[in-house]
């Protein structure tokens, strides 16, 4: 779930309230993209695994490995780190080249060497599935990709799921946001955002 | 002000309490160096100048131009932008060379580019001190730079206001946290902790 402190100042209380209504077996994303250096990133890892109970975040990489260890650090959470991100000015940056490597593949590689206690992910945008599909054949097999960027954003599923999938058709963790929630509706909200989440989900798992 | 959501789920409701404590024409910036694509972008931008009054936030630029845009349209607030962090690993992927220029470098160059609304900042820390006169350099007089790394991160102040300041000793915003909040004492540390702010304020000044 994305992070809007804009709910006000109720936002995160909110959220944790949110975050125990759901079942158990329900595996918690927080896309915050949090980043701060060591010290401030360990405040954040406790607030984000221990007092909201997350089973996963998001992380930025700008500020190299002291900013992501203390997250990593939660040995059993899942830390996705943003690779190359959905937007279109993902680009500006994660596009420049280092010695003919692409900055966000170099961050590819990175999430591999940091991935220590097995519980590093990236993050990549369904809406650049070539991108994808180079992550996925630096990252290998068994690490996990985040892809936000279905629905609204318009990337092509079959895509994502074919480039983000390792070679058992597993480990790409699609992410569909605003066009299930905010599905519209009033008294049948339930209902509508009900059939667009089952979509989805068929439209996944029709191209695994 | 660092933004511990660890605080607890009150975190926010608390900040947005100081905040209302605070005298007016004291400048607040929210170190939360917030980042995401632009529809999320604006929200962070709504809840951090409009719902909590801040002046001035930072921000992670690893998205591009269309993750800032929506800070940066809150023309009469400022944006400071990372550019070169003051952490150890600030390295890892700052100092990574791009057709000779390493990324902090070309950051500071997007920064004076995205400076339309005359809002714009950059986040350098005073750990870097060379770093910072290359950022001062490039960003040219105009541009404040919003300086950790003095205290308890062992920035050195002279040459943080040497090398920060523009050529009339001015636009280095030089904070310090946990040497001042963090200081110690039960009953004195009221008078503790301000002797420590006018310590610095006093070392600022003498290099100016």
């Amino acid at each position: 779930m994305a992070f809007y402190e804009v709910l006000g100042v109720h936002g995160i209380e909110n959220l944790e309230k949110t975050i125990r209504y759901i079942p158990k077996e329900i595996f918690i994303i927080l896309d915050g993209k949090r980043n701060d250096i060591g010290n401030t990133a360990q405040k954040y890892a406790q607030s984000l695994f221990d007092t909201l109970k997350a089973d996963a975040v998001t992380v930025n990489p700008y500020l190299g490995k002291d900013g992501i260890t203390p997250f990593l650090e939660y040995s059993d959470k899942c830390s996705f780190i943003l690779c190359r991100t959905s937007n279109p000015s993902a680009g500006d940056f994660q596009d420049l080249k280092i010695s003919s490597l692409p900055l966000y593949q170099i961050v590819a590689q990175k999430i591999k060497e940091w991935n220590t206690y097995e519980n590093c992910g990236a993050v990549v945008g369904a809406t650049y599935p070539e991108e994808l599909k180079t992550v996925r054949s630096l990252l290998g097999e068994n690490i996990p990709i985040l892809i936000p960027g279905i629905g609204k954003q318009g990337g092509d599923v079959q895509k994502t799921v074919k480039n983000g999938t390792n070679s058992k058709g597993e480990l790409a963790l699609i992410n569909c946001s605003r066009e299930i929630i905010f599905v519209g509706g009033d008294e049948n909200y339930t209902e509508l955002s009900r059939r667009k989440a089952e979509f989805f989900y068929n439209e996944i798992n029709k191209y695994r």
